[in-house]
C-alpha cells in the first residue's frame, strides 16, 4: 500500500474538478452508484449530513416547525396544476409508468419538489385559523435527471435536502417567516461548516418558478464560480389559489393562505469541501467532523506498544467524556506516516502523536489539520483540546472569510468586468434593474445575478451595462 | 364542533379495521395521499417514527453499525443479477421508464430492497480483511406495488423503514450478527413500543427470497392475527458470489465474505396503535409519544383564567427540565370536555386538569390514557410525574403481554385448530418439519408458519397435521 496509490495526485490549484472528484472519492464521502448522475454516501459522509441535520432539527423546532413524510410518487395531473411551475421542472422529471407488468394509470413523477403534494394534503388539513400557522419541514431526496455533467453533492439527479412548507395567515408573517428561515440557514452554515454565505434575493429571472420572490443564500468557491447555497421563497398566494389552500378566519370568512417553502441540499457538504479542502485532501471543521480526533500511537517494542496504547485509551476515555469524537489508529503492520497522510486525506481536524519519549515527557503531539501546526500539549492539559477545536472552527471561518473577500470584487466598467470574469470571483456592479441588461450581461460574461444582497445600500451609481442611473447593486458571478 | 365528528364512531370490538383507520386519520398520524396505497406522515405520526429511529441509532451505533445513503433507482440489470430474489419482488416493482421526454435505456428500478444495491458497492469498498466487517445501515423507503387492498402502516406502496446490510469475514460472526439485531429488534420494540414479541425462526418456505434463512419477530394483534415486527436474514455467501463480495485474508488468499441484511418498518406504528388503542383512539406508549402531558386549565373568569394559566406554566416549566414534553391547552372557546375527549383521541398518556379549587387546595387531577385512572397529585409531589410515566410504560407492556397469552393456544388436534382458527390467535403446534404438511395446513386453515420460535424446547409430540413424530413447535397464525 504506497502513499502514490492512496493520495490526491493533483493540486487543487491546476485541476479543480479533478482534485474535487479525488478527495470526495478518496476520502470515502460518497461514490457513484450504478446509474449515470446518482451517487450513494458512505458512512463519514452520510455523518456530516446527520450532523446538519441535527442542528437544523433543533433549530427549526424552536421555531414551532414539526417534520413529516411524503412519498416520493406524484400523479401527473396534480404535478401540472402550477402551469409556471410545472414547465420549471418538466424537462427533468423522471416518470414511472409501469407497476410490475402493469400500466400505471396517469403517469407518476418522482418529485422534484414538494410543493403540489404538499399543498394538495394541507388544503385537507387547514379548515380554519386555528389551524394557522402551519409549519412542516421534510427530510427526503429530490429528483431531477441532469442532462449537464453531474458531480458528487453539487449535481446529481437525486439529492438529499431538506424542504420546508409554511401556511400563515397573513402576507406579513409569511414574509417574516422566509427571513427567519434565510437567517437560520445563514447563522447554520457559518457556524457549523465555517464558510461564510451572503444572503439576499434573487431577481425575478432567477427566481423560484411559481415564487413570488425567492431570498438566496450564495457563496464563492475557491475556483472563483458562485454556489447557491440555499433557497427560501415567499410564494405568496400562487399554490394557495389553484390548491385551494383556505382558512375561515375568526370572523367566519374564508381567505386564501399565503405560503413559503425553502430547502437546502447536500450541495452543502460540496461547498465545504470546496472551501476547506487542500492538496492533502479533505479539512473538515470541528463541528461535523464524524472523528474529530484521531490518536496514532509509535512505538517500535512491543514494551512500548502496550504502555503507548494504554496512555492513548486514557486520553480517548478523557476526551469522549467531554462529548469530543475520538479514534485510536491502532493498525498493525501500517507504519505512522502512513497513518498521518491517510487522516490528513479525511480531513479529520487533529492528530494526536503519543510515543514513549512524549510519555516520558508527560505530553503529546498535536498536529492540527488545517494549517498544519504542530504543538506540545501536556498531559495536564489535555482538556484544552475542546478549546483548541473551538478556535479551529473559527479560524476555518475566518480563513474563509478572507478567501472570499479576495475572490470579491466591486467593477464599475463593462470592459473590465468582461476581462476580468475570466477569472471568476463575485462582482458587485450596480444594475438599472431591467431584465434586458441582465440577460446581454449573462450573454456577453456568462455572469447571472447571484443575489442581491439586503441591505443593499442604495448606492447611487449607473448600470454597469446601459448606464442608466440605478441604486440595485447585485453580485454577478458565473455559478455552478 | 361536535363531539361526534371528531370522535371514533365505531368501537374497537365490532369493526377493527374500519375502527384503525379512523384512529390513524383522526389521531393525525396519516393521511391518505392522491395515489392509491400511499400515504403520508403528519407531524404527530412522524415524530413516533423519529423516536424510534433514535433508539434504533443509538444501539446499533454500540454496535459498531454506522449509517449511510443509498438512491432510490436501480438499473434493471442489477436487480435481477440473483435470480430467485428478482422473481420475488419482480411483480411489485416500479418502474421508470422515461426521465423527460427521453426513455431511459436500461428501466430503472424504485428499490424494492436495496441488497442487489448495496452489494454492488460493497464488491468495490471491500479489498482485505482489515475492511470488515463492514456494517451500515440505510434509513429509506423502500417501495413494493400492493395490489392487495392497502392500509396505513400495515400495507402500503411506499413505507419508511431501515434496511442494515453487514458483511463479516466468517460465518460464525455473522450469525451472530443476525441474532444481535434481533435481540436489538425485541428490547426496542418491548421497551419503547411495550408490546410483546416473539422471535424465532422462519421456516423454508416463508424465508427471505435469497437468504439461507430469515429470523423474525412476530406479535399476534388484538383482533387475533400475527403481525412480522421485523426480519433479520443471514444470506451466507448467496449474494457475496454474485455480486463478488471478496476480501484478501491475513494469508492474502481471496474468499467470499458471509453477509446479513435485516430491516423493520413504520409497521411497528401499526402495532403499536393496534395493540394499545382503544374505543376513545389512540393510547401512547410514553416514551414515544410526541407529547407526554396535557395540561388542560379549567375556569370561568377572567381573573381565574389568569392565575390558572400562571399555574399551567409553572408546571409545564418544572416537568420540562426533567425533559418531558408537556403542551397547555389554552385554546378558547372550547370547553373542557371537548378537549378532554380531543387528546384522549390523540392517546396522549396524561392529563393534567387544574382550575381555581385545585390551585386552593394546592394540587392537580391527574388522568392517565391508558386505563382512564383519576388521581390528585398535591402540588409538592409533580416531579413524581416522571416516576408515573414510567409505570405507565412498563404497566402498558404487561397488559399487551396479557392480551397477547388470551390470544395464544396450544393446539393437539386438527379438527380442533380448525374450529378454533377462526377467531384467530398464536396456535403452538407440533409439526414434522415437511414444506407438504405446512401447505395444507395452510389451505386448509389459511394459517401459515409464523415463527419457529427460539430456545423452541423440542417438545416430542406429533405433527398436527400427519401425526408423523415432530419434535419442532412453531407458532401457526393467520397474518397482515
Amino acid at each position: 500500500m504506497g502513499k502514490e496509490s492512496i493520495g490526491i495526485t493533483v493540486s487543487k490549484k491546476s485541476d479543480f474538478s479533478e482534485w474535487y472528484t479525488q478527495v470526495v472519492l478518496k476520502a470515502k464521502l460518497a461514490d457513484y452508484a450504478p446509474v449515470k448522475g446518482l451517487i450513494v454516501l458512505r458512512p463519514d459522509g452520510y455523518s456530516i449530513w446527520e450532523s446538519l441535520k441535527y442542528t437544523f432539527d433543533k433549530k427549526f423546532g424552536q421555531n414551532g416547525i414539526r417534520n413529516g413524510f411524503l412519498p416520493v410518487l406524484i400523479p401527473e395531473s396534480l404535478l401540472g396544476k402550477e402551469k409556471k411551475h410545472f414547465a420549471g421542472f418538466n424537462p427533468e422529471v423522471f416518470w414511472v409508468t409501469h407497476s410490475g407488468e402493469n400500466e400505471v394509470g396517469d403517469r407518476l413523477a418522482l418529485r422534484p419538489t414538494s410543493e403540489t403534494l404538499a399543498y394538495t394534503l394541507y388544503s385537507k388539513w387547514i379548515k380554519s385559523w386555528r389551524d394557522l400557522p402551519l409549519k412542516i419541514n421534510f427530510w427526503n431526496t429530490a429528483l431531477r435527471a441532469e442532462i449537464k455533467a453531474t458531480k458528487p453533492f453539487l449535481r446529481t439527479s437525486e439529492f438529499l435536502w431538506q424542504e420546508g412548507h409554511t401556511v400563515h395567515a397573513t402576507q406579513e408573517e409569511a414574509e417574516k417567516e422566509v427571513f427567519k428561515i434565510l437567517a437560520i440557514y445563514k447563522n447554520t452554515v457559518e457556524e457549523e461548516l465555517a464558510i461564510p454565505v451572503i444572503i439576499g434575493k434573487k431577481s425575478e429571472k432567477e427566481k423560484f418558478v411559481g415564487a413570488v420572490y425567492t431570498t438566496t443564500m450564495e457563496s464563492v468557491m475557491p475556483d472563483g464560480k458562485a454556489l447557491q447555497m440555499g433557497t427560501s421563497h415567499f410564494l405568496g398566494q400562487n399554490f394557495s389559489k389553484p390548491f385551494d389552500v383556505k382558512f375561515a378566519d375568526k370572523d367566519n370568512i374564508e381567505h386564501f393562505a399565503w405560503q413559503t417553502s425553502w430547502g437546502v441540499s447536500w450541495r452543502l457538504i460540496g461547498a465545504m469541501i470546496m472551501v476547506h479542502g487542500d492538496d492533502k485532501g479533505l479539512v473538515l471543521p470541528p463541528k461535523v467532523a464524524p472523528t474529530q480526533i484521531v490518536i496514532v500511537p509509535i512505538y517500535n517494542s512491543e514494551e512500548d506498544k502496550k504502555q503507548t496504547l494504554q496512555k492513548a485509551e486514557d486520553i480517548k476515555k478523557q476526551l469522549e467524556l467531554k462529548m469530543m469524537r475520538v479514534h485510536i489508529d491502532d493498525r498493525s503492520e501500517i507504519s505512522p506516516g502512513y497513518k498521518f497522510n491517510d487522516w490528513e486525506m479525511k480531513g479529520v481536524p487533529l492528530r494526536i502523536e503519543i510515543g514513549p519519549k512524549d510519555i516520558q515527557k508527560q505530553k503529546v503531539v498535536l498536529a492540527k489539520r488545517y494549517n498544519k501546526e504542530k504543538i506540545d500539549l501536556s498531559f495536564d492539559k489535555i482538556e484544552k483540546i475542546g478549546q483548541i477545536l473551538n478556535e479551529i472552527q473559527s479560524k476555518m471561518l475566518e480563513t474563509a472569510r478572507k478567501q472570499a473577500d479576495l475572490n470579491t470584487f466591486d467593477i464599475f466598467d463593462f470592459s473590465e468586468f468582461k476581462e476580468k470574469i475570466g477569472k471568476g470571483g463575485f462582482f458587485n456592479a450596480n444594475w438599472c434593474g431591467k431584465q434586458d441588461c441582465e440577460d446581454k450581461i449573462k450573454d456577453e460574461t456568462g455572469a447571472d445575478i447571484r443575489v442581491i444582497p439586503l441591505g443593499n445600500k442604495n448606492k447611487v451609481g449607473k448600470c454597469i451595462y446601459c448606464n442608466e442611473p440605478s441604486t440595485i447593486v447585485p453580485i454577478f458571478a458565473r455559478g455552478y
